[in-house]
């Protein structure tokens, strides 16, 4: 039998925002409930050329299938006019162990996982009133995080902060494109909106917890090693809910856990963030509230299995 | 672009036995001089099904590929009328991280790379008169291990060893369907052949080394776990010189690891594989040679790198 390739038209047909939000959402609600397994990724560094492969596999227990994701990053590919990010999935069955499918995906499915992620936790989370987004950070991220938000409730207006006015504008001309109302804004004027969303790469925060108002839930996405920081430990104190998408993984490597290690918050301060979308909290309409989500292994496994699934039922 | 799948049919037609030895001895020089890197490999464990999953990755440091090898073994898959095993390679430019194709291979790369490897270092360290084979074990490896022997180097006979006498026959016929004069024979008599290959998953050594005759070399290439045993502790003893694919991994989980904890023989006792192909060593007629093998990753990479190039030069 020929092995399967999906091409990434097809991948892209089959995954809409419906069915990769549904896949994340009942991922995210399993990882809490222990019903994932994430096994210690295999890692590669490429220092002559600014490249690193990454292997991570993933399953829900109860599922039919699992996944091995190769994902590479070599960082000067730009300079010689190919993108950086390079990738495929491997759907495998776990219950013969038969390669059910390659994907070739290009890293679609991830950077969908992590907006559908973000999405579903800042609107659990968020007042239901709350209308105006910010977000932080001028990459495919910031763009997606809006617009997968945007599928799930109203937008008033966004906010959009970068460190570049002409990455910022063409950000806000992007989500223009898509019918949402966009312009740039200072970090203090960002942090003001009922919705925060940070998908920097930053070291050192990217928002000051003074700025956020009462009232104001934020979501950071892109703190993924130990170096990187977005939100101040600051915030994470004033805090009435915490999220966090793997405890562990955002104690070791998230914004969580430098706030815990500044002392601003205590170690078991936080709540899944799949316990918050199978119940969404009750919040005071003054609370802060923050998510930290550092991504979850299993969920590539939900989406790439959900959308071999909507093609080959 | 298209992702590249090579089928096996095209896999097969390009790894001519020429190729695939040229790039294992190669590859097993490179390691030896430390010009490789493999990471450690990522591992799931599914026991409802009897199965496991294992993605290996490695590189030559030299090659503008390296790989990353997804295997999946499902033991319970036979009894379903289906292939224990399955699995891909796919090869990834060290350069900019794109991947050059995937090589829907099932195995094979990996079962003709353990077959060269074993056949390159027996024909280095076999005495030059030596014209007898014995093989242990009745798989695949048992075939493959005599007819790449034999593209090395005339055989004049061959034993086959194995538990059950009807499998035992059935390697006899599919060698002599290949030309070679191949009969049963019992533990003892295939010991005293000229050049003896273990390919076996036993936990206890399958031969004495009473039986083993001065002039001997032995092969192991079965033992890659640490509950796994081939050759007695004795016979590393007795053995004039020791070469090991790995030496970490061969004392981790090799025979030689066994006979270093029985005091048999020194930890410092062995050389490199590569070092043996390199510059193949003087041996007097009387000795006794070991080698043993657990299997490098790093030989993926050059067999499939190989394997493309030919395709695509």
């Amino acid at each position: 039998m020929k092995l399967r390739v999906l091409d990434p038209e097809a991948i892209e047909r089959a995954a809409s925002p419906g069915l990769v939000l549904d896949a994340v959402r009942d991922a995210l609600i399993a990882h809490a409930a222990g019903r994932t397994v994430v096994p210690p990724p295999l890692h590669m560094d490429f220092p002559d050329a600014e490249g690193d492969c990454h292997v991570k596999a993933g399953r829900l227990t109860d599922s039919a299938d699992f996944t091995v994701k190769v994902a590479t990053g070599f960082y000067g590919n730009p300079r010689l006019g190919l993108p950086a990010n390079h990738g495929l999935v491997c759907v495998i069955s776990a219950r013969t162990g038969r390669i059910r499918a390659v994907l070739d995906d290009r890293g679609m499915l991830t950077a969908w996982r992590t907006a559908a992620a973000g999405a579903l936790v800042t609107h659990a989370m968020a007042r239901r009133d709350a209308t105006t987004a910010a977000v932080f950070g001028t990459g495919e991220q910031a763009r997606l995080q809006i617009t997968w938000l945007a599928e799930l409730r109203p937008i008033s207006g966004v906010l959009v902060h970068g460190r570049s006015m002409e990455r910022s504008r063409a950000v806000c001309d992007w989500l223009a494109a898509r019918g949402l109302d966009a312009r740039p804004a200072s970090a203090d004027e960002a942090a003001g909106a009922d919705m925060v969303l940070t998908t920097t790469p930053a070291t050192t925060p990217v928002l000051k917890s003074a700025a956020v108002r009462e009232g104001t839930h934020v979501t950071g996405i892109g703190t993924d090693m130990p170096h990187k920081n977005e939100l101040p430990a600051a915030l994470f104190g004033r805090a009435r809910i915490i999220a966090t998408d793997d405890h562990d993984q955002c104690l070791d490597h998230g914004d969580f856990g430098h706030a815990v290690r500044a002392g601003t918050t205590a170690e078991d301060s936080d709540v899944a963030a799949g316990v918050v979308l199978a119940a969404r909290p009750a919040r005071a309409d003054d609370a802060v509230t923050v998510a930290d989500l550092t991504g979850v292994g299993a969920l590539d496994a939900a989406v790439a299995s959900a959308v071999l699934d909507r093609l080959d039922p």
